[in-house]
């Protein structure tokens, strides 16, 4: 059951809200086949098997609260012990798994360790989900691909300039170095270009921000890496000259690039992408637009990691090159390694 | 080549009469990769496999009652021995395996043995093919399961009320016990439900029928389970107190669900599902329409199954549960196993 | 890495001259997953494998003549060694395997073993590509078989009869005794038909060559398999008695069937067909019909060859028959096993 490719002991992002209706989704999450519904006291998950005759109870409906299966009506508990089923006692009924979920910040969080274990101060703290001034917009992809080989695409934003040139990549970005440094835990590479002139993408910003767009700026990129697997990214412009990331709001154009990676298989994962900003908050539209620009930009991305995947599963002995533009994700590895090696020890011992 | 999972002394349906026209047609049937065609003396099948370069036969066609290789010509006969070759002598080419089939009832019966065990006496007899008095629609799936998983399908018709909630299925249906007996190697399970409203399914059977399909009726299932893997539904619906499923002819709306599950491997197989019915015999216009609409009806099993299937092979150890409704399941299983068994025991000794 | 189903020192066709634009083009060759792209100093082609990070240099660009990661920059030399990197020293990063490839008569062809042995003065000459007299027109096939399947396909044309019916097949070929010899590592298996009428595909050509398409012919097909796999056919019509083969440019219509047959993987190949003629070589549109002609033709070998391999797959113990219309491809696979063997003696022995 342990994997060695994932931390087991932490919250993972399983779905959007939105994405659970009034009917369950089936998922993998974790190489665990789970089941999400939103019961009476909220999300529940279990294991999508029911334990009648081996029926995916994704399949079936929410009655009352109640997930039932859309086979023989057996009725299932949020803690995966089945709870009715027509002309049957159910009392000695095999339960199945349960698992622990929390709805918080418009996600559906996974505990991908015993449920017991779970711990919801441990849930990351995300200012922009909880205040008026920020506004978010954000999609969701499955990419046929390790999920680290994400971490690293985020974590060396070099690519830009090749993956993504006609939007947000140029070439002073592999052209200026990077900083990486680590503190508690959280791994930061920032990159800082000044008197540039602004990508098409963020050009566009600027104009909606009520800024020159023509104009040069300061450009920033500050990725974070958070245990387990989630990176956000501060990204922005200002009018050259006005302190770049310091600059007063006036001045700039910035948000926040949401990333939150999640493992499905040990080859595949699921992707929620996003962007948070604190301009044009009300405008839904403008969400709406952002949404669109960067939905398309990040798909450009897919191909390229699947066939890395590829690559690399065609030839597992060849070593990669650790690049001090790599210094970010390479980081962000070892803080992954030592907390499943941590995880491995005591479940050795105990 | 002997598979623990199905008989191998036994008929099975290997295709819809229909389906052999003039072209050969290859198809997998309990693991044996065949090819059915028109003889000179009726349907014969052989080997899908050339023995001059391996090509597989069906892509050829048949002239004057032979299989012609579409490769290079070479004549096959019914009996697997190459019969000619454009200016060859193919008397000592290697035969093909060639298997018993019988045409009868508008199927083709395949005798998954030894050729020369094939009894015809062990037919099925099918009194609703034979008689003016019934008339036939059917079709034929493809279901990517275990052909066991339609025998428990069949057998447990609570599944009406989740799977065909609309169609159907009733709540009535798993709020009423139903009672499994087993005589000469049938199973049956029957079930009979009084003073309920029929569904829309019946009403309109009814309405067809000439009764009035607002007034409560009594409705009966009567599924018999016949080895190999033929599973027969009396079902029906008859205007309340006027004797159920003995009622007259002029108060009931009364049909049989006919199901010839083939296995094609272990875990796929072919579905022949139909209905023959005694009211409007001579209505073609209604076999059609009956015909689609229970195609869409058992459409609605073909997801449940094949992912049912997939949660069975993830998780081989799960031990299922056999509660009393799947009962009709788990004696026609039972019936299939002793058989196996018997033949495998035989085989050994031989 | 010595595969024991294709020679490794040889040249084969990799891909027509018009596949290789200003993109690179990812192709899998004799079990060699490589990219080509056009260099400086022509065609080169080099693992699709960047030492950075894996990524497939297929999906990155070329400029100035260097073939550019799509990734993150890494710019490869057609040598497989890294030439530069934004603000990286490429000195010490590791190399990939670069390839031999040499473009001519409009083909790429592509040399299986170590570069340092390929030796141009093995290609092939071919004096339909070069004179100006003749005109080629051609495409490309990829099937999932075996290429030895394919040079099967090719040295023996009773198929034709079977397979391609309605265009160039007629009774005559497989009622036509056909003859073998090998010179010079050349296997030749040629047919004479004479007194017969000429079937579709040859009417058109006569007609296209103003020779009146209802008189008697005679019709050759003289069938040549050049090492590794390369199969070429002089196949024609001449009015009857005027010499066959050897009968005058007025009296014919003539052309070379061009088979260059490339191993994929152990189970697929790349198929490149096409056909010289020495009438209407001026006209494009000509070569344009017959293009869609041939490749329609040779399109319905594709499912026959594919479910032979499925076939041969199921059943690997299975003897095919070696008959005398299949002694061209018996001959042909004796040639190549020869080959591989001695290679795999110099390996042993080196």
């Amino acid at each position: 059951m342990t994997s060695s490719t994932f931390i087991r002991n932490a919250w993972y992002v399983a779905a959007q809200s939105g994405e659970i209706t009034d009917k369950p989704l089936g998922r993998t999450i974790c190489n665990e086949k789970i089941v999400l519904f939103r019961s009476l006291d909220g999300i529940a998950a279990v294991e999508d098997f029911c334990p009648h005759r081996g029926a995916p109870l994704s399949l079936g409906f929410v009655q009352d609260g109640s997930l039932v299966c859309g086979y023989h009506g057996l009725e299932m508990g949020c803690n995966g012990k089945p709870q009715a089923m027509p002309l049957q006692r159910v009392q000695g009924f095999p339960c199945i798994k349960a698992y622990a979920v929390v709805e918080k910040y418009g996600f559906v969080w996974f505990w991908a360790g015993d449920k017991d274990d779970a711990d919801e101060s441990l849930l990351p703290h995300l200012e922009w989900a909880e205040s008026d001034e920020w506004a978010y917009g954000g999609g969701i992809y499955h990419i046929n691909a390790d999920y680290r080989l994400m971490i690293d695409n985020l974590m060396d934003l070099t690519h830009e300039t090749y993956v993504h040139a006609s939007s947000i990549g140029q070439k002073e970005i592999d052209e200026t170095t990077s900083k990486t440094t680590i503190k508690n835990e959280v791994v930061t590479l920032e990159r800082h270009m000044e008197n540039i002139y602004a990508p098409p993408f963020w050009q566009k910003c600027m104009h909606l921000n009520h800024l020159d767009s023509e104009q040069l700026v300061d450009r920033w990129q500050r990725c974070h890496f958070h245990l387990p697997s989630n990176v956000h990214i501060e990204v922005g412009v200002a009018l050259a000259g006005n302190g770049g990331y310091h600059a007063p709001d006036d001045k700039k154009a910035a948000s926040i690039v949401v990333d939150f990676i999640t493992p499905e298989t040990d080859t595949s994962h699921w992707y929620f992408w996003g962007m948070a900003r604190r301009f044009g908050v009300d405008d839904a539209n403008l969400t709406d637009v952002i949404r669109e620009g960067q939905g398309k930009i990040f798909g450009e991305d897919l191909d390229m990691l699947e066939q890395q995947q590829q690559n690399l599963l065609k030839y597992p002995d060849r070593k990669l090159l650790m690049l001090n533009i790599d210094a970010g994700g390479v980081q962000a590895r070892k803080l992954i390694e030592r907390k499943i090696q941590a995880e491995q020890t005591v479940q050795a011992e105990g």
